[in-house]
């Protein structure tokens, strides 16, 4: 392994990133230690980097987090690094082996990360407007929970699909700590609740938390 | 197998819709026959089922296209069923052997599912309205195009990542298409043009094309 291959992965990540969260989580439940590089999403915050930067484009063509520096390549987007870890670090494995439940954990996934997150990103939000964003946000945050949580009805056991922690959990948890910010009700989907309590408690899930992150401004982090 | 799993698996899936031509691709690269039932997503239209009834949600709880009934079961969202078609009929793969080179398909594949479809699907232009769409969906396409044209400018060969076809690929034709839909001005991403160009001779992409759709409407099909 070359020296760079060794050395400890950078996570690029701001706190209230929910995609950046899917990872810290991931890396958590694996257990390989990484390093933060703070990226400032929308405007220019002390100590991070902003990511509307040249310097920040060499590192992700898209401009958002999260990026991974990993075994000397950096990697983008959430879903292809959670993937990653799981192919290269099998340990404590984030999808099932069966295909089937594989692809009720990748559809899961895909209705939080392709079908919710980017219609509620910080750029859409902004884009919406300071007087129309949040029920933006809520409307579509509740149709996507309305599908997910009838997905959930017949797909969860203790974790999303069945028993055993997936990549699915590592999108659930944080999804549902941006329909809380935007205050979306929450008690037409008792599925979804009920998981995020069960997950909530899961390590890797809570030390990954928006506000025990390094850039997480004082005002806001848990003590 | 039992009968139900032996049975021609039945895609649902519109005409226009991208994300059903992914998968159109998908089966037609791994040459499994299947049949169609036409959805429509906005209105009813002759002899196709109405994506907002009770019946669709039963198949699809997000109630979008596509969703493919196979091997007894009912699958949704394109990137889970391209996952599963992969993993159950490993012939004409859709993903490199190498993680990295894997984590790259994935990438571009969320950049396109996750970073670009989704803030331009009919749903979300109906709610920006008549008069802004346009821009709107210009917008987030070209924003989109101008991180994947870094991308692919190092990691393309003949195809998207190298030279072999991937997931990728079956992603790329139809959100180009989506993009001259929408009349956005492809000259600024040559790779991504000289791509479109290459894949679109690939009868797997050619056969799945809108325009040769049993829902196309008569006026618009290609003769």
């Amino acid at each position: 392994m070359s020296s760079s291959a060794a050395a400890k992965p950078v996570l690029y990540a701001m706190y209230a990133s929910s995609c950046s969260w899917r990872v810290r989580i991931a890396l958590n439940l694996k257990q390989i230690p990484y390093d933060i590089q703070s990226i400032s999403l929308l405007k220019p915050v002390p100590d991070t980097v902003f990511s509307n930067t040249d310097e920040y484009r060499k590192v992700n063509p898209m401009q958002q987090v999260p990026a991974l520096h990993i075994d000397g390549h950096t990697l983008c987007d959430s879903v292809a690094i959670m993937h990653y870890l799981d192919e290269t670090r099998p340990s404590n494995p984030l999808l099932p082996h069966d295909a089937l439940q594989r692809a009720k954990v990748r559809e899961i996934v895909q209705i939080i990360c392709s079908g919710i997150q980017p219609l509620q990103n910080a750029a859409v939000l902004t884009q919406i407007g300071k007087e129309k964003y949040l029920p933006w946000a809520q409307q579509w945050i509740s149709r996507g929970f309305r599908g997910l949580e009838q997905v959930l009805a017949s797909s969860a056991g203790k974790y999303s699909v069945g028993d055993a922690f997936t990549m699915a959990d590592c999108c659930l948890v944080p999804q549902v700590f941006n329909a809380r910010r935007y205050e979306v009700d929450l008690e037409p989907y008792p599925n979804i609740v009920r998981l995020e309590r069960e997950l909530s408690a899961v390590p890797a899930i809570s030390a990954g938390h928006p506000l025990r992150q390094p850039d997480c401004p004082p005002e806001l982090a848990s003590k």
